[in-house]
C-alpha cells in the first residue's frame, strides 16, 4: 500500500471509530424520555443501517478541509470536532438517501435492501427520516452549542437542507420513471437539479462548515467558496451521468440505467439540444424505455451527435475555468487555494 | 353571534389575512434561487393546499397566549409577531399530517383528498412535506433573526420536531393497522404516545413560544408551563378517544373507526388492564377487524368492564389535579395563571 493509501485508512478509521459514540448520544436522549424498547430498538437500528456504510467521502471531506484549512497547526481538538461535523453531513445525507429511495422506488442501496424495504418497515421509513434529519440539530446543539459560530452552522444546514429538498422536488416532477415527456427537460433545468440536489451539500456544505469552524466571518470566503465548488459539483455530476453511459462497469462498480429509467441526464440535454426534428423522434420513441433495443438506439444517436466529443470539450473548458478562478482567489478572506485545488483533484478525470 | 364568537370570528381572519405574505416570503425565495416554473408552481400549490384549511387551534393559541401575558400592554406588534408563530405551528402541523397520511394510508384530510392522494402527487408528497418543514426555519429567521430569543426558538421547534417523531414511531409500530397484537399495547405506552406524538406540540409549544416571545428566560416558568400542559395534552387526547366511541357522531362531525382500525387508543388500553382471560380473547379476537360485528362486540366488552366510567372518574380527577395545580403556579417566573386557565376552559368538558 502506498503511504497515500495508508494515511487514507487511517483517517477512515478514525472517522468510524467516532460514529459509536454520536450513536450513543442519542441513543442517551431516547433514555431520557423513556421511550418504549421496541422504539429504542428501532431507532437503534435505523441509526446503524443508514448512517455508516456508505464512502463517506462527504463526511471525510470535512476533516480534509480542516487539515488544509490549518495546516501544521492542527490539532487532536479540531480533528475530533471537524469528524463530528463530517457525521453530521452524513446524517444529512441518509435523511436525503432514505425518503429518496421511497420516492424512486429503489431496491438496494449500498449493497444492501434500501431500508424501507426491509420487512416491517415500509412507510415507516419516512418518520425515520425525519428522526435521521432531527439527530443534525440534537448533535450540532451538544457539540457546538458553546461556539460562536452555532447559529451560522444551524443556519447552514437548514438552507442547504431547503436547496436539497427543492433539487429533489425539480428532479422528481421533471423525470417521473413511468411518464417520460422529453418537452420536461432542458439544459437549464438539468443544471437546477445537479446544483440544488447535489453541489450545495456534497461541495459547498463540508467546506462552508470548516470555514465556520476555523472561525471565518467574512462572506466574501465563503461566496469565493461556493463560486468554485458549485461549478464543481455540477461537474462532479455531469462526470457521474458520463460514466453511466460510458465508463467501464467493471471499474464503476455498476451498469448504467440512466437511459432505461427516464433520468434527466446531462447525456440527454446535450442531445436534445443538438437533435433535429427526425433525430428527436428517435429520442421521444426510445428514451425512458425498460428495453435493451431501444437504449441501443439512444445510444447509436449519441454517438451520431458526438455527444461523447461535447462532454470532453466541456470537461476541459471547467477544468480550465476553475483552475484559473482557483488561481485568482483572494486568501485573506479565509480560504485557502489549497482547499479548493484539493477538491478539484480528486474529482477531475476521476474514472469510478 | 355572541360576542366571544365574534371576537373569535375577527382573530381568525385577522390571523388567516397574514398567510398570504409568508406564501410570498418563501416564492420570492424561490425565485431569487431561479427555480423552474414548473417545480415553483408545485410548491405554490403544496403552501396553499396543506397549511390552511384547518382548524387553526394550535396558531390561535399563540395569539392567545400572547393577549393573556401581555394584557392591556398588548401591541398590534405582539399580535403580528404571534401570528407568525402561530403560522410556524402551522406549518410544523403540515409537516406530520402530510406526511403521517402517506404512512396511515388515510384517504382524506380535512374534507380534502390527502395530498398524497392527488393525481401525479404520490410520493412526492414526501418531499413536500420536508420543504414544508424547511419553510419554518426560513420564516423565523425572516422574521425573528435580531431578537434576543432566536436561538431558542429555533431549539425548541428541533426539539418538539423530535419529540413528535418518536411518538409517530412508537405508535407506528405499536399498532399497525395490519398486523394486530394487543400485546403490544400498554397504558404506558399509549402514555407516550399521546404525550410525544401530540401533547408537546400542541399544547406546549404554542405556549414556550409564546414566553419565549415576551422574554421570558427563566427555565422555570417553561418548567411549570409543561408541567400543566403536558398532563393537559394527554387529557385531551383521551378525550378524543373517548369521543371516538362514544360522541355524537352529528356533532364530532365523523363516525369513529377506531376499533376497526387497532388504535392504540386509551379505551382499549384501559380494557386490557382490566380484563380477565377470558374477556382477553374476546378482545383478541374481535379488536382491528374491518367488521362492524366484531366492533360491536369489543363495544359491549367495553360496557361490561364499565370503561366509560373509568374515564369520568379520570376526568375528574385530572380536572381536579390540574385546578390545583395551576393554583400553585409562582407567577413571579413569568408564567400566567390565567393561560393555562384559558387552555383549560377550552378542553374540558367538550363535545366535539
Amino acid at each position: 500500500m502506498t503511504t497515500v493509501k495508508l494515511h487514507k485508512e487511517e483517517s477512515r478509521k478514525a472517522f468510524l471509530d467516532i460514529y459509536p459514540s454520536l450513536v450513543e448520544e442519542i441513543l442517551s436522549e431516547l433514555r431520557k424520555y423513556n421511550m418504549p424498547a421496541d422504539a429504542y430498538e428501532w431507532t437503534r437500528e435505523s441509526l446503524l443501517y443508514n448512517v455508516p456504510g456508505g464512502k463517506l467521502n462527504r463526511g471525510l471531506s470535512v476533516v480534509d478541509t480542516i487539515r488544509s484549512l490549518k495546516g501544521d497547526a492542527v490539532t487532536d481538538d479540531d480533528i475530533f470536532k471537524a469528524s463530528i461535523l463530517g457525521w453530521l453531513l452524513e446524517f444529512f445525507q441518509a435523511v436525503s438517501l432514505v425518503s429518496d429511495d421511497i420516492m424512486d422506488g429503489s431496491i438496494t442501496r449500498r449493497g444492501q435492501p434500501c431500508w424501507y424495504r426491509k420487512e416491517n418497515v415500509g412507510m415507516v421509513a419516512i418518520n425515520d427520516s425525519f428522526i435521521l434529519q432531527s439527530c443534525v440539530y440534537i448533535l450540532l446543539k451538544k457539540y457546538f452549542k458553546a461556539t460562536d459560530y452555532y447559529v451560522d452552522m444551524i443556519e447552514l444546514f437548514h438552507e442547504v437542507a431547503f436547496q436539497t429538498e427543492l433539487g429533489q422536488l425539480c428532479d422528481l416532477i421533471t423525470a417521473p420513471e413511468d411518464n417520460v415527456d422529453l418537452d420536461k427537460f432542458s439544459v437549464e433545468k438539468h443544471r437546477f437539479i445537479v446544483i440544488y440536489k447535489t453541489a450545495y451539500y456534497s461541495f459547498y456544505l463540508p467546506v462552508a462548515l470548516a470555514l465556520h469552524m476555523t472561525g471565518v466571518k467574512n462572506e466574501a470566503a465563503y461566496t469565493e467558496a461556493r463560486n468554485i465548488l458549485i461549478p464543481l459539483g455540477e461537474y462532479f455530476q455531469i462526470q457521474d451521468d458520463y460514466l453511466d453511459c460510458y465508463g467501464d462497469p467493471d471499474v464503476i462498480g455498476k451498469i448504467g440505467t440512466d437511459i432505461q429509467v427516464n433520468k434527466c441526464s446531462w447525456l440527454i440535454n446535450q442531445a436534445l439540444a443538438k437533435a433535429n426534428p427526425e433525430q428527436r423522434k428517435v429520442l421521444d420513441d426510445n428514451y425512458g424505455k425498460k428495453d435493451a433495443g431501444a437504449e441501443a438506439k439512444v445510444k447509436a444517436l449519441y454517438a451520431e451527435l458526438k455527444i461523447e466529443d461535447t462532454y470532453k470539450a466541456y470537461e476541459e473548458k471547467s477544468f480550465q475555468e476553475l483552475t484559473s478562478q482557483i488561481s485568482k482567489i483572494d486568501e485573506s478572506t479565509g480560504v485557502k487555494k489549497a482547499v479548493l485545488t484539493e477538491f478539484m483533484d480528486k474529482i477531475y478525470r476521476r474514472t469510478k
